[in-house]
């Protein structure tokens, strides 16, 4: 009973934690973009946690624990049913908190997703059609493509490991942010000649604050992953996690310093959160050095990937695709190449976080080797592109899914909203 | 021992998270107010809730916890006095917690009461006066007003049920802000020919913010009310918490878009606060649904009170009267309604938040009628209304209240305090 | 185990509001200073979190904590290295949280001396030798300096008491700060015709949050300093920090209106400061009465420090040798003053925060005398001026620490980082 107690505080202050991410994202998006289109984007992330977290509730954890199923697809009825054992509610549930937890906090992170996607969309994609994929891809698409790791599917069933969502949520955030952008077209302005064109956020301090508000639900978001409070695990987690993180922004700090003679605020802070997505899936095994050894790596795909994605002339505002997708992708991948490193003892075998020994070096190769990794970003992978290219092409075909040059130009604030979001300040047109 | 620490554990946390909300009241006031008032708006928030912990040490928590008293009026000494046992201090106090934690605790909700009458006089009103009557309400007012129901007076006595404050928090807080807004009158060119005249907050990003800040702070609000970090109700709060607070938002969001034709993030913002109060008196008795069908309401109040209010002439700068009293009231009395609704079994009968058999439905109507809720409701109006009415008459009569007209349009900040917010930017005159 | 959880689970939550404190420092050294440096200071503050957490791990950890040592240097080796008992971790490291924790939250201490000095220096100095000093003072300087006291080293044996660093921490980073600002000079336009001239901050509502983000980063400062979730110690803690910031803030506000009649928020604002850094040394001996005289002395203090270092001309934008060198001597020698004074019994003994009687009063004057706290101010000062001293005197005769007068004037964020804080925004000319 003191144990569950426990438990059950960890996972509510995590929940509380990544349900602050929320904010995080915000000032991130708004300080890397435009001033005229900020209250467009504070309503679409406010619209994103409040009805993510209605639909979580009415369909989402249902079809994402849908208990024993097919291993693809399974339901396990609309809304909030807390189990009962003898009478009274089952404190035995999941063996380590609440039911209400488990709901609240997986729902938290449920929202992320869709707001992966709002960051790569952003200064150009009409608010309703925006509103309609959210609603599908939170309501349906997530989690579906949750169960089939976490509620015990066919890639949980196939040794496929993420601890904490880099494939799961910042992938599959992604993978629609590629697909939308890729629809969507680039921003008026950031290409001129063929060459991409630096459109500077509009609040710099607000999107410093956004990156560490993130760096702080990510203590939520990864220790929260445990599932429980043990002690070892969950201080493991946040040491690594913390590790990945300044790594990841440190390296991105030097590489673009490097490559293009400047000391690059922006380019730092998407270091962090690179180091941040890339140790997501297995913060719970690295040892110190190979969560540094993760995020640094992490820090310095960023680097290259925003270069290259501009290049390709996918224009991404705020730099998700780079940090979700690549980095997710590049941390579901290294797990399978670190494998559980996070200790071992003198005779070399692997141990857990408790001390135990979990394989022999040879063993461990076997046990988790890369392939089933390579098998979940490829599952993911085909998912979501065709699951939000659906979704994203038919609201282009029928309702349009980008607003008109004129509304571009003058911001969407002002069409859409009908607000300021500094009416008081004197500002610049871009 | 184990128990009694992580009770603790979880009441600190919670009161550091009502401390914060300090900050979402600081935001999402000089948010939704013009930048020629932030200074004068952040000193009153910084006051507020300094003074109040001084004031809540000194004289408050005494007066709101007299041990035994007559019900109405009672007090147990000036300053602090932790309670022995034995020669040691007494850790089975309260039964879950701490008594320095108690106090901060309760110390951290006392600030919040004059919070909420800062944001409805915004703009307009002297900060001496201001600061005479934060003394007066958070020192006396609200502490003899909490002990009626939480200091086990007359109203507990009666039945009155408030989990965590609609009425003992945000009503008290919201009647002051009615009648300060009647005694002050509205600002200048907030009417013209008799018709209200929008005047936009002049930092969007910060006042939303405050919202999600003031969100994440009713985590420990309410989190923490149920005074222990018992597994089941402490979850069970958060998810009614959060699910109203989102069902608030959306359906203020969708009824101001019908009726105004436009996606307004005040709106949606104001709603998720009028779904957080809504809840707050009953947010431990209720189920998911119900929680949602409460929020839902709150979100359509605040709608129709938000205009209504503006039609009376009374000009609420950060719509106080419609979040904090009218969805207050709302709460407190949805308690009476639904009852204790959070959970049934299989037979209908009514369980708390372990399990156990509450009452039979119509054990349950009787238990909880709608008529103590009723009577509290009124008890306080009466009592609020009264004391803040008598405090700021005399206040007007003798130092005045109201800043001169000049310094109105100058902005307080300029003659109050000579500061500017922003001196780098360029500002336009409002 | 149900305990060690327990204590991990606040640990790691003070561990992360410790964290925080690095926005906090942020908001707060940007909103002081003007718009044109801003990136800049976001760049340095960024820095030091990522850079610090780093070297920490390499080896500041192991400097600040060798184990057994000769009590003035000590190294326990390179990296992290989890202490194992019986071939598993083990869980009795510390005897209330893990090793992992333990890195983490000290960690999370260590780059703030380093954020202390960047508010003092910053507008003028040179980002590369700020970069360098800040390696050297986190990873060597700092460290080293802990291990006296917090490592078992000299003044730890002598008697010294510290209890969350007012020296440790904040004096440590305050002389640096000072010797910095006496190395560096005043601003251009800081002084005119030997008077010192106001250069208001750009961003006051961000300075206001940072320093609430900082109080309540302080929960975990003081509440983790406690080392364990002992729930009479960590709820005395947060009781005597909380009172301590209001009466600080409380009485600078009174001060600075008396003196130069005008409500100063940044006064208020840095009185706040002064009376967290004050408690600091004591936070767990002391009764609310006595925290509440210790904030009060440490508000006045930093009413008379700032403009006595103004005058002395010694440029410090932010106040940071005021709030962090002043109040922390304050408060390290009022440890020796004040003493062990949380709670005495009826019989004038002393108790600790369990209520078990310590001393008789003369016991506790001879047991815990002002001389071993003056000692340790004297300790810190010398090998604080002398080793930051050295550093930046190299610093300035090789690289030179100054930007070119062209560049002070234009602002470093354009000249060092290419960036805009606000492009969207219409600036004035400072």
């Amino acid at each position: 009973m003191e144990l569950l107690t426990t438990n059950n505080v960890w996972m509510m202050i995590c929940t509380a934690l990544v349900f602050f991410m929320h904010l995080g994202f915000a000032f991130l998006e708004i300080g890397l973009t435009r001033q005229k289109n900020t209250i467009n984007i504070l309503f679409k992330n406010i619209f994103i946690i409040t009805m993510g977290l209605l639909l979580y509730c009415l369909v989402g954890f249902n079809l994402m624990y849908p208990g024993d199923f097919n291993g693809f697809l399974g339901f396990a009825g609309f809304g909030l049913d807390a189990p009962m054992a003898d009478g009274a509610l089952d404190l035995a549930y999941n063996g380590g908190y609440t039911y209400w937890t488990d709901f609240l906090f997986q729902g938290m992170f449920a929202a992320t997703a869709a707001t992966i996607v709002s960051g790569a969309v952003a200064e150009r994609m009409k608010i309703g059609p925006f509103m309609i994929f959210t609603v599908i891809y939170v309501g349906l698409i997530y989690p579906i493509a949750g169960s089939w790791k976490w509620g015990g599917g066919f890639l949980d069933k196939l040794g496929f490991y993420d601890f904490a969502g880099s494939t799961l949520v910042h992938s599959v955030g992604g993978w629609a942010a590629l697909v939308a952008v890729c629809l969507l077209g680039a921003r008026i302005g950031k290409y001129k000649d063929g060459k991409p064109q630096a459109i500077p956020g509009h609040n710099i301090p607000l999107a410093t604050a956004g990156v560490l508000i993130l760096w702080l639900g990510w203590f939520g978001f990864n220790g929260g992953s445990v599932l429980s409070a043990d002690p070892e695990l969950t201080s493991l987690v946040l040491v690594t996690t913390c590790l990945a993180a300044a790594a990841g922004g440190v390296v991105a700090a030097i590489a673009s310093t490097v490559m293009y003679k400047n000391l690059d605020l922006t380019m730092f802070l998407n270091g962090i959160l690179g180091g941040l997505v890339g140790i997501t899936a297995g913060a719970d095994v690295m040892s110190p050095t190979n969560a540094i050894i993760i995020g640094a790596i992490a820090g310095l795909l960023i680097v290259f990937a925003v270069s290259f994605i501009d290049k390709l002339k996918l224009d991404d505002p705020v730099g998700a695709i780079a940090v979700h997708l690549v980095c997710g992708i590049w941390g579901t991948l290294a797990v399978g190449i670190f494998g559980f490193s996070a200790l071992t003892n003198d005779a070399g075998e692997f141990l857990n976080a408790s001390g135990s020994v979990v394989a022999t070096s040879s063993e461990a190769a076997n046990s988790l080797s890369f392939l089933p990794q390579l098998y979940g970003v490829l599952a993911y992978a085909g998912f979501c592109i065709i699951s939000s290219f659906v979704i994203i092409f038919i609201l282009k075909k029928t309702v349009g899914i980008r607003v008109s040059e004129k509304e571009e130009l003058e911001g969407l604030d002002a069409h859409e909203h009908g607000m300021d979001a500094y009416p008081d300040f004197r500002l610049n047109e871009r």
